[in-house]
């Protein structure tokens, strides 16, 4: 399996999924500018990927300094997560990797500097290695809503290139093929920056997963034709209601899969809820450069020069378009504000 | 406005659409094989265009000709209009073109291939005429569907560009905009070959309409906040019983106009109706090369060498989903069977 992310002692090694798939290019990432860059890039991107990458750009920023004391070092601390948490705005995962690793520092708070430092490097790479074992969970749980010969269709990339481990969706559709399970999937391209072509497509065809790219805006045909027999995506962030705030697009395939009366499910750990938003409309929206419309994947422009775009990217798709969450827990199914609740 | 095709007393001057918006590059035709070319590559596109080009290329290729006889003549004329008639297959447009150029000129069976010939040149030149006034009256119709200060979204282009006149659904923004009203237009990219991105952008900016751009996966996002008032797309083959073939991506957007309750319109002139057809599973959809999703814009692969990809070029939108049909003729409206053949 791909990994998406090294750790190496003293600097992180990422393959830059902006190259992907035409390069694979191996970045050494030795200062948090550069990581925050790569957050800010998409050179890495996914939410889990994002949160792991955030938990070693607070270390490295935190070896670069010289903090005098505990109070000196929680002050440093607090500006660089502070400072991370603005490289993207929409992935909770992001903020509660960031959180979970102060608060694992704050218990530890009466040692000294040194010490300190050896926790913040703990807690980064067990962040890192429970992200690993996290996807492995919603993949076994998945498993029970993947038919035999199921026609998938997923949006985005969700796998080993968005997470420390096999992935979310993705990583429920390794899961299942794993098991054995005869799987076709098809990937939508996913515009703007194409990460189903680019990402999904490469991940599928590196697994041995029959897969079959198509423009998003043929997901709708596709499923008339009978083919798709379940939709499963990832998450950025899932309000307690059960709102789920993905890529752009995926509001339209639920949509679609609800006209077509096929399932739409979920797969996200639980660091993806954020119970603090009550519902969807209360999820801040990155909305993104036009130029990344107006221009695929660094070539010529598809549009007039000067033309006004519209990149959101990320929607918010409520909950009676959902029909389960997966998470490493188990799965959860309507009605989602109670029994997320419970789940948590 | 534009003229996509100029007819030049022996040869055919057209924009070459695929070189779009970067080049404005005119190509003149003199064969029928180029006026084939053209069809096929898309160098001209628009389901009424496609058929006016095809009666340009049906003079061209008898021109080239020296039929001995009035059945020498016909004996040709046929096998250039069965060839032509293969260049694509959804647009029943095409097939009506070269249907009406022959009847007509059969009536005039008894007369010299001179006169054939002249007859022939009468008809294409008609024929084109003919589709200006008729985008002129589909304009005209549809003013009355095009609230002030509409937001409106769009798919593929039906403009200037895809016909002999203002457009059919383009061309019904077009007159609500001549006539006064203040119109927001959303163009979906419509991918694979970006027709809304590279051709209606460029319409809709040469005429000064506020336009943007947006990828065809955020039409659903942008129906939930509230800024599209309708959808209005053209149509490449109707069925007698309402079923639209049109650009692919078109039957998703209607679903989604119907989730919000967004009215859903097409326009497009009666040439588009096929009553042979008896409903929308009878309509053969084209197929094109997977390169057309892989590759976009001619421009580096977007997706993984080996890539399967799906690339249908039409979609069939049920007649449930459709809100009104205009035609030349005034607006058509459920019960569309029976509406249908009574305005035919």
């Amino acid at each position: 399996m791909i990994e998406a992310v090294v750790w190496k002692d003293d600097h992180l090694e990422i393959i830059d999924q902006t190259a992907l798939p035409k390069n694979k290019v191996i970045l050494q990432l030795r200062t948090l500018p550069e990581i925050f860059e790569a957050i800010q890039k998409l050179r890495v991107r996914g939410a889990p990927l994002i949160g792991i990458c955030a938990a070693y750009g607070l270390l490295l920023g935190m070896k670069a300094e010289h903090p005098q004391s505990p109070e000196d070092f929680f002050s440093l601390l607090q500006q660089k997560a502070d400072h991370l948490a603005t490289a993207r705005p929409t992935a909770v995962n992001l903020f509660w990797a960031l959180e979970k690793i102060k608060n694992e520092l704050i218990e530890h708070q009466d040692q000294t500097c040194e010490a300190l430092m050896r926790q913040l490097h703990k807690a980064a790479v067990d962040l890192h290695a429970d992200d690993r074992q996290r996807c492995a969970d919603i993949g076994r749980h998945g498993i029970e809503l993947i038919p035999d010969s199921a026609g998938i269709l997923t949006h985005c990339n969700t796998g080993a290139l968005a997470t420390g481990g096999i992935g979310t969706a993705l990583g429920v559709i390794y899961a299942a093929h794993q098991a054995g399970k005869k799987l076709t999937v098809f990937a939508d391209e996913t515009r703007p920056l194409l990460q189903g072509a680019r990402l999904t497509m490469w991940e599928l065809m590196n697994a041995g997963i029959p897969a079959t790219l198509l423009c998003d805006n043929m997901a709708g045909a596709l499923m008339k034709e009978g083919r798709i027999d379940l939709v499963i995506v990832g998450s950025d962030r899932i309000a307690a209601d059960g709102s789920v705030a993905n890529k752009i697009g995926t509001y339209s395939v639920a949509i679609l899969a609800k006209y077509h009366q096929i399932p739409f499910y979920v797969a996200a750990p639980l660091s993806t809820f954020d119970t603090a938003i009550h519902n969807g409309q209360q999820i801040p929206i990155e909305h993104r450069n036009h130029r990344e419309v107006a221009i695929v994947n660094g070539m010529a422009p598809i549009a007039p020069d000067g033309s006004d775009c519209w990149n959101p990217a990320f929607d918010v798709t409520p909950p009676a378009l959902v029909d389960a969450i997966v998470t490493e827990k188990g799965i959860i199914y309507p009605p989602y504000r109670e029994n997320i609740e419970k789940m948590l």
